[in-house]
């Protein structure tokens, strides 16, 4: 087995910061770069669409491996919902993923939750579940309550 | 429209009560209880196993209210894992959902993300998360860095 350096260090000023690169990372196919997004743990938690839950950055990262060892994922994050708290945020959101098909390229949409962190060197993300591709864009059902 | 009743408060000392008296919600079909266990905010996210995403408490409640009307839910939390903040918290986990068939009764997982913040009427839900289910009980992917 191969003993890797740590990830660089990224030092994120936010939330958003942090997807940003999270899913620029994706686009360019960069592994280093999107291991230096998450929290360097064992309690971080990915979940690929339609996959197993992968646990701790060692897993995150052999899974992560695999997918870019098919290219990088032309994905874009759209619909960004967020609950952010002073130490911690949740996104909620839906991914369009290009995808090539016989007839041309096709967009697929993807609802993902993304979990940060605040740690001492700076936002991280800890949570990735991404639920199966759908080919409608997701709508979202909103409702402003009445109650208040 | 009907306008109800602000859900009943419920004092959660911890993430694991809030978790606890969601799943009981759920096995025994009950509206209110359920929606108490929630945070009374248009922020919150839910997303059921292949459907839309819903947001805000009112777009949650109904869809409960559609997915009571054919009863109550058999599930049991499994493999909980927990990432714990001072006043944020997020659990993954399977739910284990006992489904009636033909050949009697199966079991069916869903993998789920549960997130909750901590709130001056204690711990509430925020988050909840689940993908689509499966017949094979899951397994999740672990392995401990070798990092640290």
């Amino acid at each position: 087995m191969v003993i890797r350096k740590p990830p660089a260090a990224m030092l994120a000023d936010s939330p958003d910061e942090v997807e940003a690169e999270f899913y620029e990372a994706l686009r360019e196919g960069d592994l280093e770069r999107l291991m230096a997004v998450w929290a360097d743990d064992d309690a971080v938690v990915c979940v690929h669409p339609g996959g197993p839950r992968t646990i701790g950055a060692q897993a995150v990262r052999e899974s992560f491996e695999a997918i870019f060892a098919n290219g990088a994922i032309a994905v874009t994050p759209e619909q960004v919902h967020r609950l952010h708290g002073d130490s911690s945020a949740l996104h909620h959101l839906a991914e369009r993923i290009t995808v090539r098909t016989a007839e041309g390229p096709r967009s697929a949409w993807v609802l993902a939750t993304n979990a940060y962190v605040k740690t001492p060197q700076g936002w991280r993300m800890v949570v990735h579940h991404a639920s199966p591709g759908t080919l409608q864009e997701p709508e979202a059902v909103e409702r402003p309550s009445t109650l208040h």
